[in-house]
C-alpha cells in the first residue's frame, strides 16, 4: 500500500498517525504541493481533485480524503467502534472537522506558518479566528463530558481533530481557556505507538 | 425519531430525501435559521455547533452533520454498500462534498438566491465560481465512468452531492459542459420514492 503525502500537512499526518497506532506497513511517497506535484497529469490521474493525502492499494485502486482513508484503515480495529450509532458519531466529528474546524484553524496556521502572515492575507487570517475558537469551544464542551470525542475510547474522530488542534497555536489560537482540550491532547500523545508530526 | 431542519436547506434536504427513498417515518421539526432558532439555549443544548440538520432519536441521543445522519439512516440498506472499500469510497465523496463542493456551490447559491446578490458580497460570490466548477469537473470525470459516484448503485454519496448540484444553477453554475452530471441528475429524479426539494 502506498500513501502519497507531505509530512508537514495535518491532513496527511492523520494517516501517518493511524498507521503508527495500528502498526500498518506502507510506503510513503512524498509529494511537494508548492512544487506543483499535485497538478501533474500523472497525479491527477490518481486523484482528479488534485489533493493529498491519497491512498493507493496494491491492486491500484485509490482513495482520497484523509478522513475516509483513516476510517478505511481502522475498520475492524479498536479505533472504529462497530455499533452503528457510535460509528455515525465518529463521522459526525469528522464532518465537523472538515466543515467547521479545518477551514479556520488549518488555514490560519497555513497563512501564519507557511506564508509568514503577509499583509495581503492578514484580514483573511483574522477572519479565521472566530470560527476557530467556536470549533474549539464545541470540542471543549464534549471533552468536559468524555475522555475522547466519540465517547471513552480513542477513535479516528480524535485523530481527525487532533491533527490541527495540537498545532493550533501556530495559527494564533490560545488553548488556555480550553483545559479539557489540553488534557485530551496530552492523553493522545501518550497512546502506545504515537508518532509526532514533523515540525 | 425527530429531524430538526429547514426544507430550503440542501443539507437538510439530504435527510428528507433519504427518508423518502427508504420510507423512514420521522417527525420533521422546522427550524428557522434567519429567526435565530439555531442560537437558542435549547437548541445549542441539542447541537452545540448550532447547525441544522439534527437528528434526535427516541431515547434522546442526537446526531448532527448531514452526511453522518444519512449514513446512519442508510446503514444496512442498499444505499450503503457493505464492503469496506466501497464504504470508504462513499465517505470519500461525502468529505469531498463538504470540503470542495458545498463551500463553493451552496454558498454561491445562498448569496444569490437568499441574499439577492448584494454588492457587498459580489466579490465573494465570484470567487466561489472557480472552486464550484472544479468540483463539477471532478464529478463529471467520475460520472463518465460509472452511473453513480461510488459505482453502479445509488448510495448516500449521490444524495450528498445531489443536494446542491441539482440546484447549482441558482448559484450561477451552468451545467452545459457537464453532460454526465446532467444525466446523473435525471437518473436520481427517477428513483422510486424520490421527493423534490421545495423551491
Ligand atoms: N479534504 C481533504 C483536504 C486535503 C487538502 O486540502 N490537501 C492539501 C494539503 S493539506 C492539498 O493537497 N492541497 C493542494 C491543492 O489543493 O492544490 C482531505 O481531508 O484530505
Ligand atoms: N456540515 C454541516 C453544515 C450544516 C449547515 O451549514 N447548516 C446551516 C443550514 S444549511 C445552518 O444551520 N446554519 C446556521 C448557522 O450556522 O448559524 C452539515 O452537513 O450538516
Amino acid at each position: 500500500m502506498k500513501i502519497y503525502g507531505d509530512h508537514q500537512s495535518g491532513n496527511c499526518y492523520k494517516i501517518a498517525l493511524v498507521c503508527a497506532l495500528l502498526e500498518i506497513e506502507h510506503e510513503w511517497i512524498p509529494v511537494d504541493i508548492l512544487a506543483g506535484q499535485t497538478r501533474t497529469a500523472e497525479f491527477l490521474q490518481r486523484n482528479p481533485n488534485g489533493k493529498i493525502p491519497l491512498l493507493e492499494l496494491d491492486d491500484g485502486r485509490t482513495l482520497s480524503e484523509s478522513n475516509a482513508i483513516i476510517n478505511y484503515l481502522a475498520a475492524g480495529t479498536s479505533l472504529l467502534p462497530a455499533d452503528r450509532f457510535d460509528q455515525a458519531k465518529v463521522q459526525q466529528w469528522q464532518f465537523f472537522e472538515q466543515y467547521s474546524h479545518e477551514p479556520y484553524i488549518a488555514v490560519a496556521r497555513f497563512i501564519a506558518k507557511y506564508l509568514g502572515l503577509p499583509e495581503a492575507r492578514r484580514a483573511e487570517y483574522e477572519a479565521k479566528q472566530d470560527g476557530g475558537y467556536k470549533a474549539l469551544a464545541v470540542m471543549e464542551r464534549q471533552l468536559q463530558q468524555s475522555s475522547f470525542l466519540a465517547g471513552n475510547m480513542l477513535t479516528t474522530a480524535d485523530v481527525s481533530l487532533y491533527a490541527y488542534t495540537h498545532v493550533a497555536d501556530e495559527g494564533g489560537f490560545e488553548l488556555n481557556d480550553y483545559p479539557a482540550v489540553q488534557t485530551w491532547i496530552a492523553r493522545i500523545k501518550q497512546q502506545p505507538g504515537y508518532v509526532s508530526m514533523p515540525g
